[in-house]
């Protein structure tokens, strides 16, 4: 991180006014306890969300869509099958790709499918909690569900490398969310303490990666500006809110109303 | 249009107070970001919704039920399978049938799955934004992902012609809601700008055409008194709201409290 | 029911601190209405969420889950698929089960698949409204789609004969509920009248079945434990809402923040 807290903040004003000026389509396959979440998530920051796990669309799909989100929740056959198809598709038409590889580490087969889906296409974002990038990266990550047992500065190194391993940007989402490409690393502090207590609003976070993504060509600036958005909502939230049932709906009403002021005053990035 | 609008109101009330006395059952085939959100309006407004897309058990459920939704949000084939066997069932069963074409236009799957329903079966009402009517209707709907590019009002024509076609009524929703069938034709104004910003409230009016098509055997009818009671309830929705979250809650809690003042007082229908 | 109310608020309470220390994980099979609703409700109380139909993990997740719920709200073969390998790999570990059999009694596949899945298999406990309950117990339970049409009361003494014959508990859901296993039974009141207008409350007292199970090893306990808590919470929760919408939001609040004052105060057991 280089930027100075203010050119940052520009920085995230910018994409932000794009995606609302844009409305940019992200086409998400991604698992059913979010679907209507983070339908409502993208609609709330502007843009246009199309959910779908039919594979003989993908194509067709992708030629309006600024962004693919492959969400790993729900890992039956029937949702397996759409996600190489997407991306290929995806990569032939220049769309940028996040990968959530939700509960990486639970199962072989919830580890197995984000790494054959990485060795084969190249992903723009990838967003996990610090178990899943930790399984990822080939370390031991300890899990337990879908929630992650480990911090993510604990996986600040291992996704450091898979960042490095796969060209992309890879985001650790937790109390603290690790943003790092390249040479780049950031940690982006704030949110509150009830987000971990609403399901789904990881699955958030990758959902506004690929809205991000939709409007800045740089896998770094994009993440980080998904997770500052993410962070800035949830505290925002959290001061109107009385619990996690509150606190969701008032998350989706923050990122409507979210202002210049909102950004500039809440934003608490580190190097 | 030839009713006078009181005289309007007084048909939708009595069709509301049908609804919340014999709680009709409407069984939906839909997309699974809106599952939650239908079933929770239906309830709301006094319905009892039933969800499932298990083609063995149609014939059996269509027993009981006063309407049968088809939603076409997720057309991946294990929802489509059900959707011919269940259309066939209501109509030997003579349950009327609402069609949403979610997507008619953004792919080829989504365009030629209603034609070929339509081609087969006889709908009650369809309904949709402007691009997916104009794409049913054989014009070239521009359509960006599921939302429309297009005007309520630039589907009028396309909209009564498929309604004449069909010999059911059209739904076209929108900023403002066409409402057409035979002769017929109405324009319903109100509601809210944040409602774009809610997923799936156009799915919601297709399940709300489901409960008034349950208690009132004129499609023209019923499909205006779902537009209407949309738009009151999102009317009422936005005067409490702070954005799109607190919208979707209070729409449910308008549903469920509407009382003859507020029809008779938001009611905004045009000839 | 031997306990006394204080007696009984002091287990609950033990049972409840011990949800909130250990989060135990709650894999479900659950329908697609409510992933999300569900989630969020054990989120709320503590526990740890995992959703997964995919057969090819079940084995795995059982190793670090507290209990398995098996939800028939959805029976389409790709969730049906899955229900019985996990059963069988929840037994093999130890892992209670808790079922709901969603519309049993409204079509001969929501009849059949749980009384299948109990003649294999042995539950922890089955919980169910009046008409489904009925149902199980080889008795005509009229049934209107997925609502009841019996009272609770009307069940209890088939509810009783279910449980002695599947050695588990048994919960009928409804104005009132009615617990029972062995020679046990109680009945828990309180709630709300507009609990039924919020959809899939029944299957997040099936999903707090399964927090509760996770740690406490007796089903009557567990099972009375989850029936007091949603009675509290929905009581509370009604407190604060203006419908249904909101209802449904200050039920995940008052779950989170549900102290020892509200238990106490509130608990309405008669035996």
């Amino acid at each position: 991180m280089t930027n100075a807290p203010a050119a940052l903040a520009e920085n995230i004003l910018r994409d932000l006014a794009a995606i609302r000026a844009k409305n940019p389509v992200v086409l998400s396959i991604t698992n059913y306890v979010v679907t209507n979440t983070t339908a409502n998530a993208l609609l709330a920051i502007g843009a246009s969300p199309i959910m779908s796990h039919a594979a003989d669309e993908m194509a067709e799909l992708m030629a309006f869509s600024g962004a693919l989100v492959i969400n790993l929740g729900t890992v039956a056959p029937e949702y397996l099958a759409a996600m190489d198809p997407a991306w290929v598709a995806a990569d032939a038409a220049g769309v940028p790709v996040i990968l959530d590889p939700v509960g990486a580490g639970a199962s072989r087969l919830r580890t197995a499918t984000p790494l054959a889906l990485l060795a084969k296409n190249k992903a723009f974002i990838v967003r996990g909690n610090a178990s899943e990038i930790l399984t990822l990266a080939g370390s031991s990550g300890a899990t337990k569900g879908v929630d992650s047992t480990a911090k993510s500065d604990d996986a600040a190194t291992c996704a450091s490398s898979l960042a490095r391993l796969q060209g992309c940007a890879v985001v650790v989402s937790g109390e603290v969310d690790i943003v790092c490409a390249g040479q780049d690393k950031a940690r982006v502090l704030g949110g509150s303490a009830l987000m971990p207590r609403v399901t789904g609003l990881g699955c958030t976070a990758t959902a506004l990666c690929g809205a991000f993504a939709a409007v800045n060509p740089d896998p770094f600036e994009a993440a980080l500006g998904a997770c500052v958005v993410m962070k800035v909502a949830g505290e925002m939230a959290a001061e109107r809110a009385s619990g996690p049932g509150t606190l969701q709906l008032y998350f989706y009403d923050a990122l409507y109303a979210m202002g210049e002021g909102d950004i500039r005053q809440r934003l608490k990035v580190e190097s």
